[in-house]
């Protein structure tokens, strides 16, 4: 969601300087099915059984790195930047360390989490300031590091992923921005590919072709993109999933669709339903081997009270 | 070996200033077996066929995460900082966005990355700056990022590990400061644990109960610790595995043993066998399962020549 | 006020979750004297005139520099950190550059603006989001930067000081927390000292003894201080001071007198006023020299939308 | 000097990856004729009586600020960067503080020192590694701050500033890249301009038009300048002068003179003579209103161990 985020408000929406009333958002907050204390959302879908029968999947040994790179070229919308400095402590003039001769390195972040292939956590995007599981921005906020609903509590994840080919299904390559993944469109992709069901505790992946801009039309990668739509998303979060995904910066359709808001998705997953986003999520060469349904894994950086995090999931067919 | 390399610099060893002559250097130092291109050193080893079988490790469907927090209270040796920043942009006054009001969080990193769980690159600690498969500092290192031997570098990893449970073999908890962990020590904890074999690929874990001193004893859990010996790094090597890691921030022992130099075992895990090291490893309930052999999986944040990389790896039995 | 005000939160006010009305708000706020565009405040005050006399106050030769040292271990209220990092661009393994073997450092701050000597900026403190000359957080308060009453726009400042030195007046050293300066104590110092008027354009400055708890009494040198009280702001004002200053951390007093809530002499100073607040300044010396009067001068960093700025005043008598 | 330096590296000189024998340039290093202790250098040579004389130059009261802004577009050589950020501690919600309604912006600072209006302190440049007053880089520089050299010991600065147009004395607006100015042509801008001396303890200001460029010719602004030649440095330095400025990134001229090095006159003002360089100074005004001779103010931020200081010094006429 992120990098375009700051365009959208310029040029979409309306901002809203009066904040609604708390307590009706409160009331209207959906509380999570795992219990007033839940941090972890559909993770929760994904059971020992869940697991095990997706380690079934593995049948070749070949594991996929579904990450992008992350640097000071990445585009990502004003005002976030990237950038890392490689450091050699004590080292100064030249100087080796002991007998053995040891130099080394050391590195620095100063960035923007929301740069390159990202998870979004549940504290990332709310309804009026009420987050996943009607926790409000006023208690859980803070400058340096949320309190709750940080990516640290995102548990070990090992499940299915189902990855949707959506340029496949479509005939577009990428496929077009603007281009809504509704329900009809992700069935229509399953039947394509001969998935049976999207289940409980699943990863879904939508491949769109869309990456492949970077570096080539980073404007128009930036700009807009196909993605879920608001009906896809409901859709999605009524079968249960635990994350949804894509090769996109947003993983919902931008521009959005006719009067539904700015990144209605990220609320309908995120705020309302405790499913994670995986943003920028290169499944290209999944995609060629024909890998729709893969063991999944990902464990974020347990960074304390961060909103979200700089991924590099594995996919093992 | 992050936290006390400086200490380590004043306390022991002797800073060389004037280096040695580089072409000797870079004459002594070892081409990887991998080729003269080769960035991923002993992960080649992991096959489809080994990822296949560690992929049938998997019989219960439990997963960990291997990963501990990193913030800014995480103990580190100076002057390692660690800091996140949670901003609202565009939501200044209360603002939200759109008629669906909503409102989100990003996050800004400034920190270290060698605090908390770490993966050490093949481009973190050298010999006489010359590092894996004889890459010179003068032609990799820049201010901005490595140009080769960077952490984005790192494949999609799939494999077996084995943890070797020195609290249980040696019966100390934690085990003491100092401890080497050698040949005897290494071939004694897998008898003990019923593992035949450290194979090519592995990926091989020490508990010590170290990481309970976090919170503790932060000035004795920085300050020294058990680990790797020299030459049960050189077995270690000698056997092909891919990674070692340790709940420990080094891996190796602290203080080394004697007249063994400034972290010798990272020079030849690094620099001289291109085995990645793995810190801050949290095995508690592995330990507690006694799951000695798992399906281990990490795909490190893949930001453009970084020498390291904070993660969670997922190990699934 | 930076450092504590995240303290205060808690401690002494209330946080009032829904804004009250922003327009009523504007409706209060006073419109500065120096027209809608004026982002100067009563630096206008300062005219060649002024400057011109403040000049003829040198006598000696003598310059003070009023700042005092920023670092990471500068005290300062969580969670605001100070770091920098020195590094040697194209250097490693102690390279040289060309034939005269020049070798350079360059440095990188990662920290908050609030740790040691600042000037607050216009934007810094405001009531209900309203600041200085009516200018409203949604309007202007960007995540990268104000984009108005930005520090970058404080003219160059070249004005007399007058140094209260309450020490002398109180006979305390350091003047106790919680002293409350109000007009009564802003006229007994000055008649105590020989000091006529305090006149337009002036930056007024207290010396309370206060900064030498640094490095000793760390935490009761952020607890509280002694400073100016809301009378003695609004007096100050009447006055058409430019800037007032301190050697504390927050200028006015802390904690508060009764019912005036949090920092309320921040707001008449910035917010109603455009008067400027000089932060740990370091006075000692003039003191010490009874360089009651001087001139001084003053350029902050100009770093576009800035909110506040780490700076070092010079005086000279 | 900071922008180019990198670029200069790959396009005019060589690496030299063996350093020189450091004792060797040690015993070639000039010990400081102000002790072996000094970390002042040439400011030393601003007496009391040199401040007065210069504070009687004030004859209009009117005051110039030198500084030029400096935020992420201000155009700096790769791989420098310079972000603020700006926050609303404990606002969340849009929260305001007490029953006054506070509310408050604070930021943070994430950047490169050597972007904009700089001073380049003493251990910005060395010979070999080895700074001004035979410091070695060994010895005094840490990755958090150097321990000696540092900006924060810059003592207050209240001079005699001398401006000489270039622009006026060679008919060039702005002058022409790879102009040197040497002894003749300081001598002849001066008698031009009716300066009859240059004295010890002085600033020496040269006007060329450069900053112009920015924001229309950014690449050709950071390509080349002109600037102060050897011959021409080590002149000023003859003189005891405290301080050389520019309105150029470098001060000297780029590309260097034939045979000179890399940054020639960095080494001559700082490393050998302790005579500060001030970057990037806007002295536009000052010569539309012929001030020639100006009362100089300074007082850099005191980050302790920061090699330069973002700055922003007071002319007053």
């Amino acid at each position: 969601m992120h990098r375009t985020l700051a365009m959208i408000v310029v040029a979409v929406v309306t901002i809203v300087l009066v904040p609604g009333d708390s307590a009706q958002a409160e009331g209207q907050c959906a509380p999570s099915k795992f219990g007033a204390k839940d941090q972890a959302g559909n993770v929760n879908n994904i059971t020992p059984a869940k697991t095990l029968a997706a380690a079934r999947l593995v049948t070749k040994g070949k594991a996929y790195r579904l990450g992008i790179e992350t640097n000071r070229n990445t585009p990502a919308y004003p005002p976030r930047t990237f950038n890392i400095t490689v450091v050699q402590p004590s080292q100064a003039q030249g100087a080796t360390l002991g007998p053995t001769k040891t130099t080394y390195n050391d590195d620095i972040i100063n960035g923007w989490v929301g740069i390159g292939s990202q998870i979004d956590g549940l504290g990332h995007v709310g309804i009026d300031n009420v987050y996943y599981n009607c926790n409000k921005a006023s208690e859980f906020v803070k400058v340096d590091g949320l309190t709750r609903l940080g990516i640290e509590n995102v548990p070990a994840i090992a499940t299915r992923a189902v990855l949707l080919d959506m340029v496949g299904f479509l005939g577009q390559d990428p496929v077009k921005e603007g281009t809504a993944f509704n329900q009809a469109e992700i069935e229509g992709a399953m039947k394509k590919q001969g998935i049976k069901a999207i289940e409980k505790g699943d990863v879904v992946l939508f491949y769109t072709g869309w990456l492949k801009l970077i570096g080539k039309e980073d404007k128009r990668y930036g700009a807009a993109e196909p993605g879920i739509g608001v009906e896809g998303a409901k859709y999605l979060a009524s079968l249960g999933v635990a994350m949804v995904g894509a090769d996109t910066w947003a993983v919902e359709v931008v521009p959005g669709e006719k009067d539904t808001g700015a990144f209605p998705a990220h609320q309908i997953f995120l705020a309302t339903n405790g499913i994670f986003i995986l943003e920028n999520m290169n499944t290209e060469d999944m995609v060629k081997d024909k890998a729709w349904e893969a063991f999944f894994t990902l464990g974020p950086a347990r960074i304390t009270g961060a909103v979200q995090a700089i991924i590099n999931p594995i996919a093992i067919k």
